[in-house]
């Protein structure tokens, strides 16, 4: 069961009204790294899943994704300001102001609408905690490139919370994946030869030697494990 | 500039038609794990990369997704048969069988056509080499699917050669994520005191302790690194 | 903030597996009159809302949406069963067996993806709210045809609790609309001569005289209000 | 059978090109609530329908509709002006003058390509007739906001005829809505229990009292039955 | 200014229910080479064509389309029999059954919907023509296929006459490419020396000489023109 | 089996970053009537051609089409420059600085995501060249619109290159269709009476004769065939 409480998970801050920001904005609301499609990725992930702790975790960070995108949406509505006028876009699109009457859209910042295309689901726990982390990164990607574009204090400091939330995401996926262990699609991994040829098609070059596969597994999820020497 | 050889990658083997299972192939021909999928991220990826051995593997790899999807759609077609005739469809779309004349489509198994949102590139090298890692895991999964409904082995054999190749290049994909090391959204990852709350608000039940995120890094892309205690 | 409940708002009875009816079911999960679709919708339009009693409404609806939704996600589960494997849908499509590994998809029963499009959000109150209403009336239609194509007695019950919470919720807008007024769309509403014109441009026949339009109100929400007689 | 004469519905004015107005009119042609939606709905609906006064009411609204959807797309053709120029669009999308040498295309103010995602069919006459009454609603409410960003008389008192012929639906729908009284999806409205319940799953705050449905119905579609004081 | 007439083009025979043929039939009602697409197409075309003759051609067919729209979905509204019942469909989807209630949809046989990526319109006379010659001939394609997956006499009849049509729209639209000359894309066509080059990217193999290419013409729209051992 | 060489097909030049322009050439990337799209057609419907020399040139072209779209993206590459700002975009999308870190994306230049809905196959070879042929023309349209809104002379010399190209193939496919002669759907073009009605729904003015069909070749492909004055 799902249940909503009118207090933010945390405080929105807008300094003033600009309509061209909000849409690039709409990119995590209704694209393709927003938070939508991560709340909604999530829950789906969860229907079919046994394991109670990667249930319970996919449900918290679910919920609070929903939550995100309320706060984004309460970014976009007050950077919409009091009037539809699409002459006020400076660049960008300017459905907002035909269609949604300044309302927040399930569209990403080209406009296109929030598909279910986004969404990735296989049922095995390996590859979805996986698609997971991927996701986390890029949302972490998406935030830093609308941090680098506003100078709204509000808006950044609300967009750096968010921006962090992911990263404490894509930790959590990491350490639940090294919790499984090797099931599912992680079993067999790199068993045959034909796993172990490199097939060397762009020419010329070739960097990378022939892969010996194994499970995937992350070397450090946490800081307690973290060597920095190592990652450079 | 991209070449084509009329020698498949390797030989595809299909015993006997059967088009009931042609259209669960077309999940790995135009579906979003599929063949086309995978070719088109790391290509679309490489079109700005500008370390020389990243940009080479991506394009080392897209080549050989695309020889591929020749190969699945050269299955998918022996098993097409040689008739229009929707009745021999069991159970599934049969689109095939009044639109495409039994041509392999780019669509997937429940006749969805393939769709750019299925394409992940940011622009940024961790985020994307995650995204491909990924791919890489969910397509084995769909493999693993295909595999256990056939029972015709010459598909067998072809889908057991696609599987292990997805195998081979989530090592590789690994194995270039530790090699790029702390940079892009890597970089400053978990300084921040957000990045390390924990928010529980799927109730009852916590199973996670508080994350403390490091970079993503992976502990054993390669079999040589590989104790097999460490992942159970 | 949205939060989670791991208890489901209504018990799910599914009294034995039927990845047929699964698919079916499917509709009312990633379809245009599904679940999904009514908890997106009515979060979206909140979102610029000033009225605290409409946005309250929305906000309280859209909750249970996201809980109904995870109830029919959690009958699909049920019906999917235990094992991959497409022939055991008798007709329909056949993507949770090579893509999903059974967990529910954000799809409809075609196996379309859930999409935006789906989503009516306008920032006028009495145009929302009438978008709400027909959504109501809508998935009340479908629940009514899933009933009639299933025996499980568990399936039925559960059907049974959602059609009429439709109702419930379609009166609920019904009185909102009726208690908000005359506002936004309902302003000036047939004051000018071309909205009193009939273009008869289907001939022959003709069945209506030319409109005199009023703002839209509803005659009875409620059963207090409500004389059998008047409506047929 | 579908006739089409070179005549005009209703005369159409363009003062002056403006292309950046012409990707806002776009909406109306291309958009979810737009002429193109309206006419392919009713037509859609109109297949099953047996009921001849409902029928023939449906194709005669269509049939307008599509001659709306040339008026508008003749208002945006003067608009686009002569030369494919990007540069000459203010803010919006800019594909006109990449794709369609100024051609009026089927796409929304944002370039999403028209989608049947837009369109509800149900074959049920009250659910059909609710969903033509919120479209109509939502039409005008997008002429609305398109009439306040011009100041061009001639797309003016274009819009403005369009706009009221929105209303003349809408009320016709709302006739014909109480004309079929309880039929299809408005039998059997309201009797269960679970149909009174009131879930207030948002907090704090509630405003609504539980509902006790009845089949909806309108109370006022026609002036003659109009009491401006009733609906305040 | 389009207007309906309740009579058909031409009348429409069914035999007897038939609902999985009904779901290969939507192939040409909503599909990417089906009626609803032909008639847009021409009509958006048609919206900035200057040439008369042109223009008369286009909007001649588009109603014809249109209204073949219409005996399509007579067809399938008529196969799809009396009941709502997702087992009488043998094989392909079965959304008729659970959110149409049997009537015909704009989607195609995979229940994909409508769309407007479907239609061809560049504002280039040459280009749009050629187009249009390409759709009719695939639609003759598709109508080929259904014709052989059916025995109704009925259907089999109304199809045939369809497919005609299709042929007679095919020669109509070479005729008046053949009519506008050498303008728009077919000036300047095949001046410069990069159109003369082949490049041999496939290998082994190469059939084919340089190309010296000339404006696109046809050789024989018309059976007055034919010779038939010209062709083969 | 595809290859892929570092050495890009034909040079590629751009003058000065421009990244509004790079918009606009997103067209020819990720749409309709890009380069991808033509790249998969050919390749798709090479997949069951059984004609050695009809797949050889279809399968020559799309490596080609793969090449341009590289040679594409690398411009789009050059013109977005180094910085995600999209206040440097003076109308049109802006995505590429939210989501893909200036990467040329699958989107076209109103950022609506590629779609296998472009794609025509049938496996019907007269109704594929003709695709393919109407393709050709357009591409060498929307070519034409870009090189008239660039003043950049390495971009105009680069889409000068990639025009040609296309009149090239348009050349190719139209012998190709001559030499397969008179099978598949252009067996029995025209033989019934149907196919000679012509039916004037567009009132008033009729400017064609009742239509006589024979089967679609082409007059002049090569200009050692070519008769200006017979094109005029």
């Amino acid at each position: 069961m799902f249940k909503h409480e009118k207090k933010l998970l945390h405080e929105v801050k807008v300094d003033r009204p600009n309509p061209t920001y909000a849409v690039l904005l709409q990119e995590q609301l209704g694209g393709p790294n927003g938070e939508l499609k991560a709340a909604l990725q999530y829950i789906s992930q969860s229907f079919r899943i046994k394991d109670k702790a990667i249930k319970d975790l996919f449900l918290d960070i679910a919920a609070e994704e929903l939550s995100h995108m309320e706060m984004v949406a309460t970014m976009i509505n007050l950077l919409n300001g009091h009037d539809v006028d699409a002459a006020r876009v400076q660049s960008g699109v300017i459905e907002q102001h035909t269609l949604g009457g300044l309302s927040p859209m399930l569209v990403n910042s080209s406009g296109a609408p929030w598909s279910a295309n986004y969404v990735n689901v296989t049922g095995d726990l390996p590859a979805d905690l996986l698609s997971n982390i991927a996701a986390e990164q890029r949302a972490k990607v998406v935030y830093e490139y609308l941090y680098r574009q506003i100078e709204d204090r509000g808006v950044q400091e609300t967009i750096d919370f968010l921006l962090n939330r992911e990263e404490a995401h894509n930790a959590l996926f990491r350490e639940a994946l090294n919790k499984v262990g090797v099931q599912g699609s992680n079993r067999d991994f790199g068993v045959d030869e034909d796993a172990r040829l490199y097939f060397d098609l762009s020419t010329p070059e070739r960097y990378f030697d022939n892969p010996a596969p194994t499970p995937t597994t992350f070397s450090n999820p946490r800081r307690s494990q973290y060597n920095p020497d190592h990652t450079h």
